[in-house]
C-alpha cells in the first residue's frame, strides 16, 4: 500500500522528463515534489537511472531530510531540497540538473546577462550565480549549506524566490523551482536555452549589451503580474 | 461547425512542425495563416503547448487583431502578425520563433553577413536586424509597433518583403514569412541554419569576407526570377 | 518499365541517408551514382524533399549533363557531377551537402588542418578548400566550371582523387566521392565530423599544431595501401 | 557452439551503446570485456558497423593480442587493450571512442582542467592527456606502445588506474575503462560531457579557475571511498 501517491507520481513523471528534454545523462539530476499538508516531499532515489524509476521507488523525506517512507536511499542532494522547502513556503517542486550550458556558466562563476526577450519573459534581471561557500561550510553539512547559500544569495540580491525561479550554484550546477513539478522542469529547460543563447550572443558580439529597461519591463509584464496577457 | 477550416488546418500543421524542426521548445513560437478573401488569419492560441494543439484550437483574428472566432486567447504576438498582413498584401503566412542561433544574432544586434551560397540561395544581401524601438513605442502598442518596425526597416534598407522573407527583431527573435505556411516555416529553418553557419564561419576565420557579388547573383538567380533553374 | 534499376536504387538509398545522418535539411544536398558501362548516372531530382523520393524519381543523365531518362528535372548541380564522372574514371558516386561545419570551413575559405588521427585515418594532408572561381566563369557555365575547379585544384596540389575523397568548394560547400554510394556518403559524414573537431581543437588551443608526419603516415597506412590492417 | 558467451554478450551490448550515446559514428570506436579466469577478452571486429554486430561476431583475444576464437579480424586497437589488461589486473572492460569534444581536447594536447563538481564527482584532478610518442615507437609496435604510453603516463603523474578511469591520447582520442563494461561506457559518456563543459566554461570566462581543493574532495568523496553516500 503506497502513501503519498500524488507526489510520488508527480515526482516520477518529472524525473522521467529530464532525459527527454536533454537536460541530464545517466543519473545527473533530480526532481522533488512537496506535499505541504504532510510536510514531506517525494524525491528521486540516489544513483538510480531514469529508465528504472517508478512512482514506488520515489523516496518520501521530511523537511529535516529524514526518510519517512521508501526502500531506497534518497538523492545525495536531498538536504538542499529540504532546506529550500522549509524556508520557501510557496514552492511546490525543485529541480537540479547538470545541463551542459547552465553548468558551464556556473563553472565560469558568472551571472547570466539579460540579452533578450527570451530571458526577460522569465526574469527581469541577470540569472544569479551563487559564489562557492567557505571551506568550513563545505567540510560541514555541505548539502544543507548549499540550500542556505541559495536562500542567502537571493536575499543579498534583494530577489524574491517567486520572482526568479532559477539559480546557478557556482562551480556546481543549476537549481530551479516553481509552484509545481511541470513549472520547475520547464524552468530548467528554459534556463538551459537562455544559457546557450547568452554564450552565443557574446560570441557573435563581444560588446553585446543587456536589454534596455523598458523592454525588460514590457516582456516580463506580458507574462507576469496583474496586467499579463500571455497564456489562457 | 468550424469555419475557416483550411487556414485552421494549415496553421495547425505548421505550428506542429516547429518543434519537429528543432526551432522551438514549449510554447516559444507561433505560426499564422491568412485567408485573404475573408481578411482574417488563423493563429496559435497563447501559451498552449504544441502537442495539445488541434485545428479547432486555432484562433481566427482580423487585421485589426480582433478575435473573430475561437474559444482561446490568440498568441500575444497577434498584433504583429495583423500589421504585417494588412500592409504586405502578398504574404500568406508568418512564423515567429526563438530558435537559438537566429535569436543569438538578434540579441547581438547584428545583421547576418552573407558568407556563402546557402545564404545567397535565399537572399542576396545581409539578413537585416531591426534595432530595438524607442521606450515610448515599447510602452505603447508594443506588438503593433513591432510590425511597423519590421515594415519600416525593410523600407529604409530598400528591401522588398518578397525579396527577403526573414528578419531579426533586435534583442528579441526572428520573424519569417512567405506565400504559404510551408514556405514560411521553411524560411525559419533556413534562417536558423544560416545563423549557425555564419557564427561558425567567423570563429574559423575572424577575417572572413562576404561572398562576392557575382556569386551572390548566380546563386540567387538559380533559385529566383525568370531564369531560375532550381526545382520542378 | 524502369531502366538503370541498380543505380536508381543505390542513388535513392544514398539520398535518403543524408537527412538521417544529419547532413542536410529540406533539399540541401544530392547524391549521384554512376553506371560506367552505360556512361550515365542517376541523380536526385531538383528541389524534391528526401521523404518524397523513390527510385523511379531519380533522373538518369549522361556525362554531358543531358537527361537520358526521367520525368523530373535533375539537381541544379548535375553538370558538376557530370564533369567529375567524365574526368575521374574510377569514382562510382558523388555526394554534395551543405552540412553545417564543413560548409562553415568552406565559407571561411580555409583548408582544414590535420589535427588528429580521425583525420589521418582518411587523408594524410589538409582537406583542401578550392578558392572561388573568377567572375567570368561564374557568369558562364557555373556548375560545369565548379567541376573543373575541383579537378584543377587537386592537380595543382598534386593530389590524386583516389587519395583524397573530399573537398571544400570555397564560399559554397563540400563535395565528396568514392568507389560507391556508401563510401561517398560515409566520406561526407566523416568530413563533417573532422570539420567540427578541427574548429573545437583551435578553440581549446589556439596554438594547436598539425599532427606530426610519423603519426599521419602510421594512421593512414593502417587503413590504406598494401600493409593496411584495418577492416575485414 | 560458442565459448566465452558472457563476455561476448557483454561486449556486444556495450559496443551497441556507443552510437546510442552519441559517442561514435560508423565504426569509430570499440569496447572490449575481459574474462580474467581464461585470460582472454572479447573485442569488436575491425571495421564492422555497430548495427551489424552480434555476440558471435565478437573476437576472442589473449593478452598477447593473439586471436583465440572468432572468424573476423579484431579491432586494429586490440594490442592497446591487451597491454592494459595484462598490466592492470583489476579492470574488467575498456572503451575507445573518437567522441567529438574529448577528441578535440586530445588534438589540442591539453589536460582537461577540473572546473566543476560534474568533473570532481568522477576524478579529483585534471583529466590527463598523454603526449604523442616518439617517431621510433610510432613506426614500431604502435598499438602496443599506445598501451605502454597510457600506463607510463599515469605512473609519471602518480595516478592510479582505479582513481582515474579515463585518459586522452594526444592527437588521437580518449580511452576509458572500469570494473565492467557498463562502467567503462559510462565513463566515456561522462568524459564527453566534461570535455564539452570545460570548453564552454573557458569560452564564458577565459579566466576561469579550477575548483578549490575542499570542493573537489567533498564531491569526490560523496561518490568514492569509505564515507561515500551516493547511490544505493
Amino acid at each position: 500500500m503506497t502513501n503519498y501517491k500524488t507526489i510520488r507520481e508527480e515526482a516520477f513523471e518529472a524525473n522521467r522528463q529530464l532525459p527527454e528534454l536533454g537536460l541530464v545523462i545517466f543519473t545527473f539530476g533530480n526532481v522533488s515534489v512537496v506535499d505541504r499538508s504532510s510536510a514531506v516531499f517525494a524525491i528521486k532515489p540516489s544513483g538510480v537511472p531514469y529508465a528504472e524509476l517508478s512512482p514506488e521507488k520515489m523516496v518520501i523525506v521530511d523537511f529535516e531530510g529524514n526518510k519517512v517512507e521508501g526502500g531506497l536511499r534518497p538523492s545525495s542532494d536531498t538536504r538542499t531540497h529540504a532546506v529550500l522547502y522549509s524556508h520557501w513556503k510557496k514552492i511546490g517542486a525543485i529541480v537540479h540538473t547538470h545541463s551542459v550550458y547552465a553548468t558551464a556558466w556556473a563553472q565560469a562563476l558568472r551571472d547570466i546577462p539579460i540579452y533578450g526577450t527570451t530571458h526577460a519573459d522569465h526574469h527581469s534581471g541577470f540569472i544569479p550565480c551563487v559564489p562557492p561557500m567557505s571551506d568550513e561550510m563545505i567540510r560541514g553539512e555541505y548539502e544543507q549549506q548549499t540550500g542556505f547559500q541559495i536562500i542567502n544569495h537571493l536575499k543579498e540580491k534583494n530577489l524574491d524566490y517567486e520572482e526568479v525561479e532559477m539559480i546557478l550554484v557556482g562551480n556546481h550546477a543549476p537549481f530551479t523551482w516553481g509552484p509545481n513539478a511541470a513549472k520547475a522542469v520547464y524552468n530548467s529547460a528554459v534556463l538551459e536555452s537562455i544559457s546557450q543563447m547568452a554564450l552565443l550572443t557574446e560570441q557573435i558580439n563581444p560588446d553585446a549589451l543587456p536589454l534596455k529597461e523598458s523592454l525588460i519591463k514590457k516582456h516580463f509584464e506580458r507574462k507576469h503580474g496583474p496586467d499579463s496577457y500571455y497564456g489562457q
